[in-house]
């Protein structure tokens, strides 16, 4: 193949970037609001950026000592490619976070002066910025690494460093952000009954804090990981191979599918009748369509294996479908999440154990999903088509995350217009945004997790690709083999624990701020009158110190987790990984699920809100603000982190394991 | 190897069941009350008895299906096994219900006349007759086939027998039992905060019928199928090696691990101390050290290779060990249900949160323990080593599930007391002998999870042999194959779906029972002053006609689901069955640590009975309900089944397979 061709990733990522800055640009100059509005958005970013500041600092140390590992056990150039990674995640995460913090104020006040179709514009391009800037700097950083090394292993480096840290920026920001909402609620909601985002609520600026740096810099960071990772482990597979186009095929068709997302993003527009859920997914369906087209062109046009593209779209389907389950299991107009409702009328416990159940279902198809279309793609072109359908999975992820970062940004901005008693109207424009961003959430997290689950799959044949080069012996993940069946008991069982170990932290962080929010409206005189301001720092600082105390246990365990049971138990625990990805299915669902089940009641059905039916519903949707927000989401970015880590330090694994096979 | 030598087998197994009737004797022969305690005695007696008769029915329905499908497929001798280990297995759930109505009353009758040392030895030797009966039969039914036949795919047809009947007892009785037990405290400790086991509740005598058809017919023959599979799978295994006293040591051994359980429960005494958990426990070890001496000394005697008895010690203390952490993480005087508590503080949610993180943590030993007890016997025998660890691990099951019959026998005790208003005193030695309960049936859990686990591998590593004989093909169960990806991918879904399905069963069913209970507070006079009987009949109609109802589909979906996923994904989907031990462990565990958590506050700490901690740390011992005595006991079996069938049908299986490798 042609050294022109893959050129086609590099001016994608310019353009991507390129387009994001513009997309900046544009909601930077929209009207800010009222001297109040302004206000109150001030402290959230304050408080943003005060995590944020607070988080790379420790972080920097974290990165500091496995540049160091790195650097020492296998060479400098992996330790620079590891910083280049992991620099990017953090500037993606800055990016994100930035402009939430500057759309979500400019979508409240469009909300008020123009109306829903303005708002609705303000509120995705900031989204899309997240979006652009995501998959334009992540194939940058490998266009530039492989163009300039040519060597996958480099590229390895460069994703395990965008991959840790985006593991800890997702962790670190999912307890802080679920830490407030679930303080904010329980004192507030449950044991005072005043609504949600009510000024008097000490926890409400840390919640908002908590939407930015939870779900913009941490989850909008989402796929930034599984991108890299997916080209990555198919330009390894396809660098194995005889035909040599196929190490760079990965590149070209990524940045086909930057050029699809711009379009898919640019196209769209709110019509007049304002189905929000409606023009969402029709970016969705266009980039795809855009992709499918492109792609079989250049198939065409430069003589690849039409094989291979099937592969792709195979992936790309499976994405979409498993996309389509998870909003069905979650959203508020399907039977499960009425049923869920519905159970409330029982009770909290019932409520709980209705949604579990769901939740449960629903790994069902999402697993069919991934194991058909490995099936299927590897019927098409063996394991480098798994790679491959991965990429294809993953090759929309710009329009994916646009998507997803508008979510949070809807959620600030009716936060903002309550806060600033915009008036009702204004908060029904805001709230119908909101409820918007909460179906398309549902679908990036399946489709992030069966793009997490494709990847898995394509980094353990590249695994097995390089330990046999380096042995020279056929690998086989033989489960009969008693020691590869300990590896996998062993590695199933560090997901769990992980979960465990995050949930807990959650559950920990946020009894103490319950603890500071009732202490605050027990002895701050006027506070419940609305005459004396809450203590809004006080919360911030619990929820930052907190988030990050809470973090260090995490970074230790899964990097510490990894290297012993892989030099312990061999390089056949990461299959077991897999277990891994149940529970981030299970969690994500469920915990959507609840949260739209509790919007259900308080819709007005089953008593509506302040009913017992709403307080039960509401338990529920506590339960699952973890589960959906914290555990779930890292459980892909832990097993992307693993895998990696594994496959580089396959070398060492070998010659010093424990047990050998 | 001698032919007699095996003959330990059946001879214990009489010794067990002689053994068995005589205690059953005893418990009879004691005084069963006054008037007033028999009357109530009596109800728990007719609704148990009616639910078993109910659902034996709809079993026979499905044994006579099962039958006919086996006896065409296959051929007669089959189905005439299959309906042999049926039989036997409804067995073992009558006695050991007919005990536990008969000992629950003498219990309490005991406890008001003579103290806690009688009333424990009562209740013990209760639960006694069921562990005794159920190994004898078991192992006695195995001696009979393989002693007329010498076939062992006959003893695999009894085995499947067997497991699916307990199958469907535990998943039924289990919806019957926590339908009762939520809707019991829901309305009447939680709504109308009325005590525990108050005559006044409608779903009292329900509850009490529950723990019986739950927790003793279902429950308490929750090793009967793991105790058949593994003995069996070892004699696969054994029969394959050129050694042909390989295929009957696994009789002889459990023979002799029967004769250990005798010994082990006939030594229990409680001393004047009255340390009830100590002197079960005690009863647990000195059965493990004269198995451990009377192996050993055969091993000697016969000549036996020694490194098998090593094998089979590895599984036995793999299970202890596994037993102990369970009771670690579910203890009412440990960390982890003592930290839970203090969550209850916080609320509900909280509450849940922690509790399920512990037992998400809790899978990580259990998983350790499997691993390294099969790896360890693999090193010492290769696949036979694991088939006889499980076998270790299984010998004293019959201690195990005497104390496992022990709990509900007291839990009944209990209530009985209170609802004859036998006073304080009696109610506290009832609580003592409840509570001990509690620990030994945590210990079980672990144990009988362990033992499935282990039994699992062996299972898999006999179907390997069955099928590498009938292909003359070696057989590797390969991961990075995607076809065995996408097996493991749609197996792993397999138990979770079954799980989804009998919570929401469970959710379901309790939903209804609630809504009758509610309504006979609301509307029949005078019932809240005791001057008016609730009409319990009604309760108990809706039990057991919801169980019967909802235990159909998962029925046929969990035989349906082996044989498609087998002649679709073929084979290799057995292996991804692995994950529904993650969920068993996880739920037996966080269900267990929520009702010692409740326990704990209850006892006075953190606000004591009748304070919100206490209502948050009811709900989560009702969400905990069903994931420790209904799905998660459920899940060991369905696994042994799952196994078992797909064995049976290999040959079918290879021959029609969709997608062949």
């Amino acid at each position: 193949m042609a050294f022109e061709t893959w050129l086609i990733a590099p001016i994608a990522s310019l353009l991507s970037v390129a387009s994001g800055l513009l997309l900046f640009r544009y909601v930077n100059s929209k009207d800010s609001g009222t001297g109040k509005m302004r206000e109150i958005a001030e402290a959230i970013q304050v408080g943003s950026r005060a995590f944020l500041k607070t988080e790379y600092r420790y972080l920097g140390v974290f990165v500091a000592v496995m540049t160091l590992v790195l650097s020492l056990f296998l060479n400098l150039k992996i330790g620079a490619a590891y910083v280049f990674g992991a620099i990017l995640s953090a500037l993606a995460g800055v990016i994100g976070m930035e402009v939430a913090v500057r759309a979500n104020v400019r979508t409240a006040h469009a909300a008020n002066k123009s109306g829903l179709i303005n708002a609705f514009l303000i509120a995705f391009r900031g989204g899309a910025v997240m979006g652009l800037m995501v998959v334009g700097l992540a194939l940058l950083g490998i266009s530039v690494i492989s163009g300039l090394t040519g060597d996958p292993e480099l590229v390895l480096g460069m994703s395990i460093g965008a991959s840790t840290l985006t593991l800890f920026m997702k962790a670190g920001g999912g307890i802080y952000t679920k830490t407030a909402d679930i303080a904010a609620d329980l004192v507030g909601k449950v044991e005072l009954s005043i609504p949600e985002d009510d000024p008097r609520n000490p926890a409400v600026i840390a919640d908002n804090v908590g939407d930015n740096v939870g779900d913009c810099a941490g989850s909008g960071a989402d796929l930034f990981d599984s991108y890299i990772a997916s080209v990555m482990a198919a330009m390894i597979l396809g660098g194995a191979s005889p035909q040599s186009y196929l190490e760079f095929l990965p590149l070209v068709f990524s940045g086909l599918g930057i050029l699809s997302s711009i379009i898919g993003i640019a196209v769209v527009r709110l019509g007049r009748g304002g189905n929000l859920g409606w023009t969402l997914n029709l970016s969705t369906y266009i980039t795809c369509a855009v992709f499918g087209l492109l792609t079989f062109g250049a198939t065409l046009l430069f003589g690849y294996d039409l094989r291979i593209w099937g592969a792709t779209i195979a992936g790309l389907v499976a994405g979409i479908i498993i996309g389509l389950t998870s909003d069905y299991f979650t959203s508020i107009n399907r039977s499960p999440a009425i049923k869920t409702a519905e159970a409330a009328q029982a009770g909290a416990a019932i409520t709980i154990l209705t949604g579990f159940s769901y939740g449960l279902m629903s790994v069902f198809p999402a697993l069919l999903g991934i194991g058909i279309a490995s099936a299927v793609a590897y019927s098409f072109y063996g394991l480098y088509g798994v790679g491959m359908s991965a990429v294809g999975m993953l090759a929309i992820a710009g329009t994916i995350i646009a998507g997803d970062a508008y979510g949070p940004i809807g959620d600030n901005a009716k936060g903002i217009a309550e806060m600033s008693g915009l008036g009702e109207e204004v908060i029904e424009i805001t709230d119908k945004i909101d409820a918007a961003g909460n179906t398309t959430k549902a679908i990036t997290k399946g489709f992030a997790i069966g793009a997490a689950g494709l990847t898995a799959l394509a980094l353990l044949a590249s695994y097995q690709e390089i330990v046999e080069a380096l042995t020279g012996k056929l690998i086989t993940f033989d489960l009969m083999n008693p020691l590869v069946m300990m590896g996998v008991l062993i590695g199933m069982s560090i997901p769990v624990v992980f979960s465990a170990m995050i949930i807990n932290a959650v559950s920990k962080n946020a009894d103490r701020m319950i603890a500071e929010v009732r202490r605050q409206f027990r002895e701050i005189p006027g506070i419940m009158e609305g005459t004396s301001k809450p203590n809004y720092a006080a919360c911030i600082n619990i929820a930052t110190k907190g988030a990050l105390r809470e973090l260090m246990p995490l970074i230790v365990f899964s990097i510490g987790a990894t290297l012993i049971v892989g030099f312990v138990a061999g390089i056949h625990a990461l299959a077991g990984y897999l277990s891994g990805f149940l529970l981030a299915i299970l969690m994500s669902n469920a915990g959507g699920l609840w949260d739209n089940a509790k919007k259900y009641v308080a819709s007005g059905f089953f008593g509506g809100k302040g009913s017992d039916a709403h307080k039960a519903a509401v338990i529920g949707d506590t339960v699952g603000d973890p589960f959906k927000d914290t555990a779930g989401p890292s459980l892909n970015t832990l097993i992307t982190v693993m895998s990696q880590i594994a496959i580089l330090f396959a070398p060492l694994i070998i010659t010093y394991a424990l047990i050998t096979l």
